[in-house]
């Protein structure tokens, strides 16, 4: 077994010593990076099991948010003066700014400087700071849901309509649970674009926000379905990330969809600190990414060729280092904290005939998340028609559950209207909210003063 | 001065009972509906000062979204397989659901059934609610801001994404101050869209939530640009509602822009039910709507001639109910509750330059309003390029103070691009973020036990 494992590290390590020298004699030249020693214990020390850092510390360049256009003023968009939005062009609007800074080649990339002693800053400053207390109940941790899209307009026109729709249904679940949303459309570090954003921004809001105890990172392209259930927080009180998963498909086969990073908790805590540095490598753009795609498509289970991603990582993470991370980590599939679109869509009638809100599961899923389905961009890995389709009638089966508060639903699951289905009262407080949404109990908190840090 | 009162009061009811008439007569005939005396009895139920109400309970009929095209599956957009989203038609996926039932023209509009003891309902369910207090803080309302848009794509490509970054705007401002947010994006009431629909909203939202103390209502084309301005509610402790407005223009003038119902704060009580009830007549969509605009553009000063609007129908109710209404409300001047676009937006990089957010006022507006921009529409009453460049340069203005939080900015005012202004440090807790708005003194609320109802 430690034979094994053994044999494991090494793999791995020889991997990533390939890795990196590919790409950085591939870009500088063999003299300036020095002998492959210093290359494996650079590699090393992002991988191995101890968790120790590289130390280099660097400031991020200026980024770029990956669009934005060119010219100044006018255009032939829609003339000087058109107060015609049709032919109007969006780009010609928007200046360039300066040339970006590329990053040092020498320098391995990093997240921020290292920081090891998190948990003590942090419950010192919870204790001087008992207005921010990271529970807000008993058995409530103050949750920062956080989710967000690029700063331009989507390629295609009705992207940014489902992006609308998507955020409402987030916040009309966040609202009734008590939980605050944070919805990011800055590129904080041009390296880390698309999938991989979400590390340095999840990175600085922890880091910023110690009275978070619970960062809940959420897709654009996910939607809430049960808006009755509330997460089991007592469940997850000895772990630090809970994703929807299986123990099976990622540390047995390696599976490349045996776990969803579009839609996890993290512990505000040194371990996450951890876990984001190690978890960062393979994301920087360009050779890196690629390379690390060919990695992973080869380890992994399943996986189709295509450059870094930050759940494969994330599989391959676990699966090569179970040993480190692994008893902290709770892949949970007792509820659906992500769910597959393509076997849900189907059976929202049925669930509706059979079923309630507040089980989250296959009979009322908490999350319908449509992977693939990628609206804000020219193509999807499906046809453009069922997605949007679908994606309004997960709206709307949400949805419905927010109007039945106030005595309304959707005319059906495909259609904007809605109709009334309770009569307006002269003593509306008197009315029973059927499924006790209105003032639901998981909201009606109080603050603690004491924190459990 | 009680004989043009009293001059004044015929007047109003004289007006009125001819709109009635007209509109009536016009569509059902003489015959159905009863004398003279029977018609103005009638209107002078909802005009009249001591603000008695009409009787008559009717079921709100099935309604329309406004939108929603025709069609079953696939269609020429883009094909029954195709993944690409450039060329589909997103009209084609939408069915038509039912013909809408048409209003009874026979009964006047009502927003719902009496009710006149909403004080009394409001404070016992607090009294027997005390984990929904309506004050989370001293001097500290509960507040829901209220806001919302079309459940359809907007008809121009670009419309959907300036709604989405107004909606983050506003997450953001909220986060800080501790305010829940409501986005609506169903029509309650066919007969009043458009501008109107906000009032069948509000009133359903204060009913249904006696734990709110305020409802905020903001239009979707108003932003934040101000995050470190908290509204003084000590000042409004004695009053019901608060607009952006000048007594003189108001009261005196009559002028149809003499105040702003883009953004204004209602109390929940008895009073705002009974405003709500006197507000709505002039909404009903069609004739009456037409009618009544008429009524307002010769009333009020410089009001172009179009149907009535909520903004101009308030202006005409204070100036003519004053001694009902005017003493619970506050028209507000001393800070941009309200701000229009036009005379702002060209002064950001000055504001920068000599002052500081915090102020609210002229020198560092709390909201600037993007009337007659319309981009969600076709058409608007400006030139699209100076609308939406100035709504970048808005949104831009704000995020500034979300971002420095994190210590980054927008490379300008034009650009989706941001730059670090603060390195990464190893203690981020001893970071002094020089607003104060990482933890904000407003956000560092206990709840009280005791309601102040």
């Amino acid at each position: 077994m430690l034979h094994q494992r053994a044999l494991r590290h090494l793999k791995v390590t020889v991997l990533c010593l390939v890795l990196t020298v590919v790409v950085l004699r591939g870009t500088i030249g063999a003299g300036k990076f020095g002998t492959p020693e210093q290359d494996l214990d650079e590699i090393r020390q992002h991988f191995q099991t101890s968790r120790k850092r590289a130390e280099p510390h660097r400031v991020l360049e200026e980024i770029q948010t990956g669009g934005g256009g060119g010219g100044g003023d006018s255009g032939d968009g829609g003339g000087a003066g058109s107060n015609n939005y049709e032919t109007f062009d969006i780009n010609k609007i928007f200046v360039d700014e300066g040339e970006e800074e590329k990053p040092d080649p020498n320098k391995p990339y990093t997240l921020g400087p290292k920081i090891s002693d998190w948990d003590e800053q942090r419950s010192d400053w919870l204790a001087k700071n008992p207005s921010f207390p990271n529970f807000i109940g008993p058995n409530k941790p103050r949750v920062l849901l956080v989710t967000g899209s690029a700063p331009k307009p989507c390629e295609n026109p009705v992207g940014d309509h489902y992006l609308l729709k998507s955020i409402k249904n987030k916040i009309d679940y966040c609202r009734l649970h008590g939980i605050e949303i944070f919805y990011n459309m800055a590129l904080l570090d041009a390296e880390m674009a698309g999938f991989w954003a979400k590390l340095p921004l999840i990175r600085k809001l922890l880091l910023s926000h110690p009275e978070i105890e619970f960062l809940w990172w959420m897709d654009s392209d996910a939607m809430f379905t049960d808006m009755a259930f509330e997460l089991p927080w007592e469940r997850y009180k000895d772990y630090n990330l809970v994703m929807h998963g299986w123990n099976e498909m990622v540390y047995d086969d390696k599976n490349w969809i045996g776990l969803n990073t579009g839609s996890f908790l993290l512990r505000n805590n040194q371990w996450a600190l951890d876990l984001l540095h190690t978890w960062a490598p393979m994301g920087p753009k360009g050779k890196i990414r690629e390379e690390a795609g060919k990695v992973l498509t080869r380890e992994l289970k399943g996986r189709p060729v295509f450059e870094a991603d930050d759940q494969s990582a994330m599989v391959y993470l676990l699966a090569t280092q179970r040993d480190t991370w692994g008893n902290k980590v709770y892949l949970e599939n007792g509820y659906y904290l992500h769910g597959y679109w393509g076997i849900l869509v189907d059976r929202y009638e049925e669930m509706i005939e059979n079923y309630h809100p507040g089980l989250g599961d296959h009979r009322w899923p908490l999350v319908t998340h449509f992977v693939g389905c990628k609206p804000c961009g020219k193509f999807g890995d499906y046809p453009v028609e069922r997605c949007l389709k679908q994606m309004d009638r997960a709206f709307n089966f949400g949805d419905n559950q927010i109007l039945q508060i106030y005595g309304f639903t959707h005319k059906s699951l495909a259609s904007r209207k809605v109709k009334r289905v309770r009569n307006e009262t002269s003593n509306p407080l008197e009315m029973k909210d059927e499924l006790g949404l209105l003032h639901p109990a998981f909201k009606a908190v109080k603050v603690q003063q004491t924190n459990q840090a």
